[in-house]
């Protein structure tokens, strides 16, 4: 559709009602300017938290289909209020929920996907210049039933608009300036970057360094929706996320990271025997518990060691989990190192040229700081290091990669 | 439906998570008698009022459908909580948004009418024992836009539930133990009744004396549902609202009244030319003002006087309507009595007994209070007195009529 824009508001820039007055002052802005809006909402500040925290008070468990029926309450509060901020300065808007504008999902309960996005409601409503407010995060399922769509789900839901109705541009609106090629409350030197691209994004973001979601940016990626991520307090451009070759300027690296919320074991004197490494991940993954980086090893009388990282939360669910598998093995050793770091550099550029890692590893190596584990893709490379070296390593690698002196492009 | 309750319990029942809790325990307890079980929950204690309160952050006059959209996320959180709170102790439930269930309303926003309940989702569930908690107080237009009932609107849920449904009965759990002769907080003697038939409810109701909203007991009259009003935080009967022909023993006079919300203008010296009234009445019409009772008198220059009482938070806007009409007409005298008390005594009783009027005005003449207005209708005699007297007027009343002797039926 001609002339689109589908923007999505967080949390935060809808935290209170003087704040949702200005992102309808923002909206009139483009609407002035002659753009179509779909306008995605996340629900205010901290309502979501409050509402967890009712349903905790109620239950050890709440029952997942209701606790989706919970929290959707959260969104539909916002879009009511900044359609109502809209029509007070004279902007005609409606506010839709999920299932009004029938937003499909599987049944995934608090993890759904989007099947389909049905568009007519939508597309009835901006043929009559109608700014269009839908509630993020939420869809229902074939039997009507409310579903959420997990975490970074409102971005998700505004690109999948975005794909829907073939928007110019999905503007992602948030409290940062937008993608910055490290942390800036960590390396000082940090750059906005004017672009990246979806799989460097993509790296980022399953780096926990990004401002965005990984579903979302695959959603993009795989529909092609420019994103723009940019903050909802000033006017300034942030970061287009763009296809690879629409990046002008390839980076060798374009941006590193820092990951202190997990935890490595290792599993070691495990039988050498086909299938262990299987065994052990399947109990893992039934545990519901995420694996990271692994790696795997063999030692001189062949027996292997297995290394990966988990989240640190799942840190005494796993150990009991790989306690019984390996009393099942009749041998086997589980250690663990809870402090650890995960420090990352990302870049398109890695894939045409050699020596990044050893570059990564020379600079480590320089600065006396110990490498436990390494783990690449075709355009990221990821240490683990020790927790108290985090910082100090992140800060090496975005000099070592000349991070400070680009254009932010 | 055999064996089929439908509940409703107010705000003040699932005020906070520990009532919720308790209701889900009270559900439990029906459940294992062998009853199906429909539940129709209001928002949480003062949660509407905290959504009003953002929406006026927002506008001094927010759109109507927002507001609905709004406000209808109160009702949807307590049958979230409460369906959790079954799942916890065991019991089978689900909930279900207005559009969920598809209680399909007019296009009247804030102020909805049911037109009808689709059931086929409810019996399914129903049907597999499963508990129904379901949203008071909100439909869907054909539309799929969210509208709500207005006042007492989750009373008007219950009982157009138990007719589609053909429940055994609808059970309005509230924060009071029953209908009462008086209100009991005024007159010390005031009973609780055992029985009282829909006409007796409804006129209560409309003198703000009831504990039900006119609309639902209109709904329950209309299709024969037997309500039983009763308190959520005992296990003592309440009081059973039947038809007339039901009503054990019928009293002349079921219980007494006292509403000290409205005040009374009188426009005097109007033009004696046929259409005044309407004119005046079209005007506060227009200005949305809802007018109470009213008394036409013509004096001795074929000058006519009109009498009649508003809400008190009527009156600044009604006085600058009337002012407009009596300016062209030319003529005529806006006074206004600001602090009033109506009086009124209703039961079926007067149909077929003479004097109970004659009994009223004796006593409050012999006491010495002033009776300015009078209006009856057929089982009700309301009179407009001075405020100062109403508390002393209410008790005389219930003594004349021998409230506190009665064994409550």
């Amino acid at each position: 559709m001609k002339d689109l824009i589908v923007q999505k508001y967080g949390g935060t820039s809808v935290g209170d009602t003087a704040r949702i007055k200005a992102v309808a002052e923002r909206i009139k802005g483009y609407q002035k300017r002659g753009k179509r809006l779909v306008i995605v909402v996340s629900a205010m500040g901290k309502s979501t938290d409050n509402l967890i925290r009712l349903a905790d008070d109620i239950s050890d468990s709440p029952h997942k289909r209701e606790m989706d029926m919970l929290l959707s309450t959260g969104e539909q509060v916002s879009i009511a209020l900044l359609a109502m901020a809209l029509h007070s300065i004279g902007v005609n808007a409606l506010s839709f929920t999920g299932a009004q504008v029938r937003i499909e999902t599987d049944g995934n309960y608090s993890n759904a996907r989007i099947r389909k996005i049905h568009t007519e409601t939508l597309e009835k409503a901006l043929n009559k210049n109608i700014v269009c407010i839908v509630a993020g995060f939420q869809g229902v399922d074939l039997d009507q039933n409310i579903t959420t769509l997990g975490r970074g789900g409102s971005d998700t839901t505004a690109v999948a608009i975005s794909a829907s109705l073939g928007a110019e541009q999905c503007e992602i609106f948030t409290d940062v300036d937008g993608v910055f090629t490290a942390d800036p409350n960590k390396v000082p030197e940090a750059r906005k970057k004017a672009q990246i691209s979806y799989d460097e994004m993509l790296e980022l973001a399953s780096l926990g360094a990004g401002v965005l979601h990984s579903r979302s940016v695959e959603f993009a990626k795989k529909y092609g929706v420019i994103l723009h991520v940019r903050s909802s307090f000033h006017f300034t451009e942030g970061t287009m996320v763009v296809p690879e070759e629409q990046v002008l300027e390839k980076l060798l690296v374009t941006g590193v990271s820092l990951k202190n919320d997990e935890s490595r074991i290792s599993v070691s004197d495990v039988p050498d025997r086909p299938g262990i490494a299987a065994e052990l991940f399947d109990a893992l993954s039934k545990g519901k518990i995420n694996v990271d980086m692994i790696v795997q090893s063999t030692g001189q009388n062949k027996v292997n060691t297995i290394s990966f990282t988990i989240l640190k939360s799942d840190l005494e669910s796993a150990i009991n989990q790989l306690n019984l598998v390996v009393k099942s093995w009749g041998g086997g050793t589980v250690s663990v190192e809870k402090e650890i770091s995960i420090v990352s550099a990302v870049g398109v550029g890695m894939k045409s040229h050699e020596g990044i890692a050893a570059k990564m590893f020379t600079a480590f190596a320089s600065e006396g700081i110990n490498i436990e584990m390494i783990a690449t893709s075709e355009i990221k490379i990821s240490c683990v290091i020790d927790r108290e070296e985090g910082e100090r390593a992140l800060n090496i690698l975005h000099k070592v990669f000349g991070l400070e002196k680009t254009n932010g492009g």
